[in-house]
C-alpha cells in the first residue's frame, strides 16, 4: 500500500489536513527521529535546497527546532529577525516576501503575531510556507509533535481522554491541537478560568470547564499551557501565587488524573505557576523533552514531504 | 577568445572597472543565474572558503542576498552585525577587521555608513573585500545586477536613454549606476527635485534635470530611487503625497517614456510615495523582481572571479 | 607512545587540567594550524555534529573564532544571543539548556556573564560543554592560545617570565592563564594598580607588584590586559591619560624586559590606553594577531578532542 503525499504545497495549521495526512506525517517522523540518535546527523535528502526563516517574534526552541531539522536535512539555511531589517524601514511584508522569493528559496518557515500572516503569504508566493505560529492561531507543527508524543506513549488516539489546560484564550498551540487530537477521534476537554477562555470554543467539538479537578478526572494526557504574561494574561487572575493554588498542577491534583497519565507543556514553562518543578521534572510522567525531541523529526517530516519526498525514499539517499 | 580576470582583489566601486570587467562580470553572472533553477541550488566552486559578511547598517536583501550567493557557492559564512559586537567597546574598526582577518577569511563583504571604509579596510587587508554599500558613495553589486537586467531586457547599453529619478542625494546606488551605464555608452539623466539633487553631478556625463516628463521622455529605462526618509530625506518637500504628485512614477506618466520602456526599483519601495503600486506590480513593464534574481547571480559571479576562478570552470567543477 | 584523551567531557576551565592535557591540546592544535593556510580550509573530522554557540553576552572574536573553527571542522552551528530569546520570557537558564540538549546538539559553547553557569549546565547535561568565558572566572580556551602562542615564540614554558599587567580583578582571562602557565612551569607576576588587584591573588603562586617596572623587569612575555571600562574597571583611576602614563606599554618601558621579550593582548585593544599603538603594532614584538590566528586552531583541537578524536587521526580522515 502506498500513501499519497501532502496535498498542499505548504503547511498553514492542522485545520486543512485530513487525518490520513497527519498520520503519513507522524509516520515519516518517527522513521526520521531515528537520525537524532547517529553520530553522524545528517542525511542528504535536502541537499542543496534553502529554508528562510522568517521570525517576526522572538522564539528560541522553535528557530532552533526548525534550524536543527534544516542542517539534518542539509538544507541550507537563512535567518530572518525583524529588527533590523526592511521591516523596519517601511516596507510591505508582502514585498519583503515577493524579495525574498525572487532569490528562489525552497521554503518559507515564517512566525508572526498576527493570525493569518502565513496564509496570505502562501496564497501569493510560489515558494512552500510553513507556518511556525501565527498569534493566537495556529501553530501546527507544534500539535503534530505534541500528537507524536501522545502516540509514542499511548499507542493510539481513539477515545483518549485529553485535558488542556491554562490560559486558553492567549495559547499560540491550543487551536491546532484541538483540530489535531478531534480529528484523530481523541476526547478533548480545555479547562481554564473564565477570563480565558474563549467564547464559544465548544463549537471546535471539545469539552469545556473552569474546574480543573473535572478535567483532570480520568484524564490519558494533562497538556498545560503556558500562561502567557508577556500577552496580558496575567491580568485575569490576581497572581502567580493564586494561579498556581487554582490551576497548577500538582503530584496531589494528578492522582485524579489516570494512573498512567502523561503530563505535557509546550514550553517555556513557569514552574510555580502552571505546574510544580516536583511533576515537571517526573521522569515517569512529564514527557516534556521528548515533546522537544520530537519536534525536530516533526519538522525535518514536514520539510522533507512538502518538498515532494515520499516516506521512505529519505532512507535510500541517506 | 580567453577573457582576463578582474584585475583587483577587491570589489570597491564601478568606478575603478573598465568595460571589459563590467561585461566579463555580467556574463558569468548569466551562466550562473541558471543554478537558480535547478532544483539542487549548490556547485562546489568556494567550498571550504569563509565569507564574512560585515554589516554595519541594517539590510534585508543585500546580507540574504550575498549569503544566497555565498551558499549556492558551498562557501562557508559568518555575519556580523554592529550591534551585540566588539565596535560597542570602543575597538577600531581596523584592529576588528585585523582581527577577523587573522582568522583566515577568504572574503570580507562589508557594508557602512560612512563612504570609503571598504577602500580603507581593502588597502589594509590581504583578504578581499566586496563593497556592499559605502554611504551614498557606491554600492558596485546593485549597479551590477542593474546593468544585468537592462541587457536581460534591452540586449545593448549603447545609446539606450535611462532616466534615473528620486532623492538622488542621498541614494546609495545612484553613483555606482552612474559609472557603469556611462561606461558602457548608456545615456543618463538624472531627475530629482532641486534640494535632493547633488551640486556638480553633471562632471559625471549625466543629463540633470528637475523636470519628471523631460527626464521621462524617450526614456527606454526608468529607474525609481527610494525616498530616503530614514536619511532625513523627507525633510526636502512638505509630504509624501506631495512628492506623489510631483515626482511619482504613474501610468499616466509613464505614457511619456518609450512604450517599451522597463521600470526599475533597488527597493525597499514605498508604494504611493515614488512609485504607484500599479506600476510596481505591472509585469510588462516592472523589472523589480528580476533585479532581486539578478542580484543572487551577480554576486556569485563576483565572489568566483574574485576567488580567481575562470568565467566557465565553475561548470565543470559542478 | 601514545596519548590519552581529555579526560572530561567538557572544557570548563584550566584548573582541572593536567599539564599532559594542556600538551594534547597544544599539540592537536599545532598539527591543526595547518588547515587554515589551505585554500580548501576544511576537514570532515565533525561532519553531521551540531554545536550550539550559546552567548549571553556580547562578543565578536571569540564567536567568529569558534564558529570558524567548527565550520573548518564541516560542523553545523546553531547561534544563540541572549536578546530575542525565552530567556526574556523568564525560563530558568537549565530549562532552556535542557530544551536544547533535547534536540540532540554535540556541544554547547556558552558565554555567561556569570561565574560557573557552565559549570552548573555541565553537571546537569550530557552534551559536551565548553566554556567560552563565565564572568571573570575562567576563559579557558584564551589561555591555550596564548599558550600556544607563546610555546611557538619561545619553545617552552620552564622558568619563562611572564608579566599579565592591567585590570587584573575584572579580567576575563587572567585566572585561566595563571593555572596554565603555572601548571607548565613559567614564572608569573601580576601587576595592576592596587585597586585593581584583586586580595589573596598570591594563593595562586604567583608574584603580585603594583610597580609596572619592577614587573618589566627582565620578563620573556609581557601580556597587557584590556582596561574593562564596560565593568566600572575604569573607576579605579582618574583617566585614561593617567592610566597610560602609570601602566601604558611603550616602547621605552618594554626596554625593561628582556631584548626578545614578545607582547600578548586578549583584545580588544584600547590603544592608548594600556597600550600604545608603535608596541600593538610592531611585527617584531607584538604576537597579537597570532593569538587571533590560534584561537581558532586551539578551538579546532578542543572540538575535536572532547568529540573523542585521536590527535593525529583527523588528517587520515581529511
Amino acid at each position: 500500500m502506498t500513501k499519497a503525499g501532502l496535498r498542499s504545497k505548504d503547511l498553514l495549521g492542522i485545520e486543512p489536513l485530513d487525518p490520513s495526512e497527519i498520520e503519513l506525517i507522524l509516520d515519516t517522523a518517527e522513521s526520521m527521529a531515528e537520525i537524532g540518535k547517529r553520530e553522524i546527523k545528517k542525511v542528504p535528502a535536502l541537499r542543496g535546497r534553502m529554508v528562510v526563516n522568517l521570525f517576526f517574534e522572538a522564539s528560541t526552541r522553535t528557530r532552533f527546532s526548525f534550524e536543527t531539522a534544516e542542517k539534518w536535512l542539509s538544507a541550507d539555511t537563512l535567518n530572518f529577525a525583524a529588527k533590523g531589517t526592511s521591516v523596519e524601514k517601511g516596507e510591505s511584508l508582502l514585498d519583503t516576501a515577493k524579495n525574498l522569493e525572487a532569490m528562489s528559496p525552497d521554503f518559507l518557515v515564517i512566525r508572526h503575531s498576527s493570525p493569518g500572516v502565513p496564509h496570505f503569504l502562501a496564497s501569493r508566493l510560489k515558494t512552500r510556507v510553513i507556518n511556525a505560529g501565527d498569534g493566537a492561531h495556529e501553530h501546527p507543527t507544534q500539535a503534530l509533535l505534541d500528537a507524536m508524543t501522545i502516540r509514542q506513549r499511548k499507542g493510539k488516539f481513539d477515545g483518549l481522554k485529553v485535558a488542556i489546560v491554562g490560559d486558553i484564550a492567549h495559547s499560540r498551540v491550543v487551536r491546532s491541537n484541538i483540530w489535531c487530537l478531534t480529528k484523530l477521534n481523541a476526547k478533548v476537554t480545555l479547562c481554564a478560568p473564565p477570563t480565558l477562555m474563549p467564547v464559544d470554543i465548544e463549537s471546535m467539538g471539545v469539552g469545556v470547564t473552569s474546574d480543573f479537578e473535572e478535567a483532570l478526572d480520568g484524564a490519558d494526557v494533562v497538556m498545560m499551557l503556558r500562561v502567557q504574561i508577556e500577552r496580558g494574561g496575567k491580568m485575569a487572575f490576581p497572581s502567580s501565587r493564586e494561579y498556581f493554588a487554582r490551576y497548577g498542577l500538582t503530584r496531589e491534583r494528578l492522582r485524579l488524573a489516570r494512573p498512567d497519565a502523561i503530563v505535557m507543556h509546550p514550553g517555556p514553562m513557569n514552574r510555580g505557576v502552571e505546574i510544580s518543578s516536583e511533576i515537571a521534572d517526573d521522569a515517569d510522567r512529564s514527557v516534556i523533552l521528548s515533546q522537544v525531541a520530537n519536534g525536530v523529526a516533526v519538522r525535518m517530516a514536514i520539510l522533507y514531504l512538502l518538498a515532494g519526498g515520499s516516506p521512505q525514499a529519505w532512507q535510500e539517499k541517506a
